[in-house]
């Protein structure tokens, strides 16, 4: 059993957030959800993301109340001069856990590094940007410059083929939470902070070379759209008698026999490889091979029910999975569901009831439950008083002034 | 200037590596590249992953080499009890900076946690997994559970479009290594080591519930294909008259009227506004109205050439970009090429030179250049003699009995 959590594994850790949609916003909330404490800054009547879709029939955003949970929120008016002396000291407010800021906005004017760092010498500031030179960009822009866009659908699909997923996005916001931690420690271990930028684009760069892709590239090599198909090994989606969808995998040789066994297409791939000159034992032998192996399977598949097949694929330990829909995973896949220890039922404010996922990350030492995003201006007061030392009078000042709100 | 940078932030941080494929790899590479030392322990034939495609003419790995750069790579055969013992002994090698694995492979036999405790009270053991229950699952097994292909595509198509990246391990190798630098907090502060759990389809269920996803499903509310709009806002890909591709976005306020003001079509939306009852300065009724101003920019754009519109776009700082093939990027955009301080070219062993990419972090600190992937087991004497303290007699007695790579 893992002890009851109380506190996170970042416990203490202190940081401000200044952001909007998803990169920074995801960042932040991956360390508020390992313990830290994330006070996020927007303006009283929210911020470029307050209204973002999805939204209930009354308009509350569910992608902020998914983006925020864990943080407190702060509402000041940083179009005033007040404001941003009000935000700059928090970001500068004194603590040894304290003086991280992670923010998409530009470093510039009130968010200058030099200038915030004239008030506290060893502020970490994490500025996530659109590309290198510091333009801006954003997932949607970022994706069709990667060529991503024409490799994903059907290859007799004309055209670009977007993401839905924002995964460039996803991808950052995980990063900004690693390049964070990792100037904590160096500032641990020297007291020195720093400023570090981290460009969207650069993460998408530094991805498609990383699996290969701009070294294919550089060798001449034109990789067409696949459709389905797992590139380099078997993989490909089928439909069974039933009209359901599957995924099969043979990409190890593990799970490749495990297939053949299971669909009773050992003797039959054997002679594929002797009449093609294949080694089907090699995992690109059978990318090279695959229509005539996908023959095999989508006739296997089309002749039996899903249930039927999942049985066989199973006691084999074949690498699959079943098609479904969103709505279908939320309803009846348990592993959308409280029986998953990563989820749990919380109250979002103007919301109800929401499904909500902690961090994935289930460390030894415990893991602390999600709680909600906070209702906009929700912790104001509390932050003002507990950061920098606010009486009650200098707060209700700056509210009547509406440099904060309500 | 940034100083002149020898070690990377994470200096003197030791990471043991036993993995396979995109996750597991990524992560540690994200740390190795931040300057921590990462032993990667193969068979002396090379991983599951180490003939992944893409590949060059000769079967070399091009994957491979993206996904274990600046890492050390020791070969030991694991299939013997000597080289299990072996690897142990790395895993659970003394330093305060060492004693951290991170695996994708199962926590049970010579990785049990238990076990490799036993011997080093204070690992930090990371462990990817498919599901949370300890079930196998790969990005191509993920992927169809989570309604994404479902989601992606043209509204026309029937079936599921499966992503190309596989960005649930993209995600999920960032994520580990976050998770890592938050035990090593921990455990410089507490002394403490424990066993972190992740799980690839956790990390997919979390991104979808931070998004929305799961909330909107829960409200009843089953989102049908877009195609390449921007959901919940204006965006969509655009034909310019030279037969170029465009993403145009009106996300931000800002970003839509600087679109309209660029087309010339502030009076049209307008027009629309009124006769359709919608606000279009919200982003949802921009949605709501898309088609409608689809229209109008898809005969703006097709009337122009691509350097007339960038031109005009760039003028009005409208948020769009060109899409591209993977050659186009790699060929043709400076973004991707030594201009952009990310990247280097390196000399890979078996390949050649390859544009590489550092980590996107730019630390204020410095930031590593590239280093090429290793060669298999080319460290293994090394790192046996430096961190075991083994003799040269020692060792050789070990690779004449096959138990280390050549």
């Amino acid at each position: 059993m893992k002890p009851a959590m109380t506190q996170g594994i970042l416990q203490g850790l202190r940081i401000v957030e200044i952001s909007a949609f998803v990169a920074a916003p995801l960042g932040a909330m991956t360390l508020a959800q390992m313990g830290a404490d994330v006070v996020r800054i927007d303006p009283p009547t929210g911020g470029l993301d307050y209204r973002r879709w999805p939204v209930t029939d009354d308009g509350v955003s569910l992608f902020w109340a998914g983006l925020n949970k864990s943080k407190r929120s702060v509402a000041i008016d940083i179009a005033t001069p007040q404001g941003r002396e009000l935000a700059q000291a928090l970001i500068t407010a004194p603590g040894d856990d304290a003086g991280i800021l992670l923010t998409n906005f530009p470093a510039r004017g009130w968010l200058d590094h030099g200038a915030l760092r004239a008030r506290r010498g060893d502020l970490i500031q994490l500025t996530i940007q659109g590309d290198h030179l510091g333009g801006s960009a954003v997932d949607y822009t970022v994706n069709p410059r990667m060529g991503v866009p024409y490799l994903t659908g059907p290859p007799t699909h004309e055209g670009p083929v977007n993401h839905v997923l924002p995964a460039w996005d996803l991808i950052t916001g995980q990063m900004a939470a690693t390049g964070i931690l990792a100037a904590e420690r160096h500032r641990r271990r020297t007291g020195e902070g720093q400023h570090i930028k981290l460009a969207l684009q650069d993460v998408a760069l530094a991805s498609l070379g990383h699996l290969g892709f701009i070294a294919e590239a550089q060798r001449g090599i034109e990789r067409p759209r696949y459709g389905n198909d797992l590139f380099g090994a078997f993989g490909r989606d089928f439909v069974t008698r039933d009209g359901e969808r599957i995924m099969v995998i043979g990409l190890t040789l593990k799970q490749w026999r495990s297939l053949c066994v299971a669909t009773g297409m050992t003797e039959h791939v054997e002679q594929i490889g002797r009449q093609r000159g294949f080694d089907l034992d090699r995992e690109g032998d059978r990318f090279r091979a695959r229509e005539d192996i996908a023959a095999f399977v989508a006739a296997w598949a089309g002749a039996r029910a899903l249930a039927e097949i999942a049985a066989i694929f199973d006691s084999h330990a074949v690498c699959w999975s079943r098609y479904q829909s969103v709505k279908e995973l939320v309803d009846s896949d348990a592993a959308c569901s409280e029986a998953n220890p990563m989820f749990r039922t919380v109250q979002q404010p103007g919301v109800g009831p929401v499904l909500s996922a902690s961090v994935p990350l289930d460390f030894g030492t415990g893991r602390l439950p999600p709680e909600p995003a906070p209702r906009l201006g929700e912790h104001t007061a509390q932050v003002l008083s507990q950061a920098l030392g606010m009486s009650e009078a200098e707060i209700e000042q700056l509210r009547s002034h509406g440099i904060i709100g309500a």
